[in-house]
């Protein structure tokens, strides 16, 4: 098992980040604007892709933690066969004046050219939850940073 | 052992990301302004960063590959404990109207915070290596995206 790793800094208050990554309306902002479900624990989150307006992909997770102002933890349920039964993770703190998130997408199976895809994608999709709390104006998918052939 | 993989592509011949991953004055234009040594076969590439004008670290690389158009392999001498004998690589190759580099710093003994950090900070210098090849003007530190409280 293999696992992509990340680390960003806010300049937020714990709560504030929180709230971007643990609620359906949050995620909207900086991942993908189609995001749906319920996040609640055993719930289910949906995420869908599009580019020039044709779906591109779409996953569901299953929200296995909720711990207020510390940790989020998702297990993908549906999307790329890559993807099935990997697990999504923040887990946040407050240093200074900024909130730090340690960011985890965890359990792939192998390190395919498609995870180094995503590992890129994910640190663009980090720096678009910055600017959400930060400025209030994320980069969610439609408007995202293109960074390959992929997308 | 862990590995940080990326995957970015770049709007421009072969030849010219080439010359940018495996050369110091295409190395200074992108990563670290203060690039020097030599980068040639068994050769030694240097690199600083300072913050404020203090030093805020410095590593040492042996180049053990360079096969033009194709691959970049460096491994590291001297730096942070954690960087020690790691391998960073690049390779390239061609895909339509773009060149695309799959980036590896491999060999961690360790998936420790330190490495979550440089996972985001390597994403944002090959965003700065794209901007470098496509427009001419990358984010070399000191003129680095800053991301998180370790900079």
């Amino acid at each position: 098992m293999v696992d992509i790793i990340h680390r960003v800094g806010i300049k937020a208050p714990l709560a504030r980040v929180y709230e971007a990554v643990a609620t359906v309306k949050g995620v909207a902002g900086w991942w993908t604007e189609e995001t749906s479900g319920e996040s609640k624990l055993g719930g289910t989150v949906q995420v869908l892709f599009r580019s020039h307006g044709e779906e591109k992909g779409r996953m569901s997770f299953e929200v296995q933690k909720l711990s207020p102002n510390q940790e989020v933890h998702w297990r993908c349920t549906a999307g790329p066969a890559e993807w099935l039964g990997t697990d999504v993770t923040f887990s946040l703190s407050q240093q200074g004046d900024q909130t730090l998130i340690l960011f985890g997408h965890k359990n792939w199976r192998e390190p395919v050219e498609f995870m180094a895809h995503c590992s890129m994608k994910w640190a663009t999709f980090l720096l678009s939850l910055r600017d959400l709390v930060e400025t209030g104006t994320g980069k969610p998918a439609p408007h995202d940073l293109k960074i390959d052939d992929w997308n």
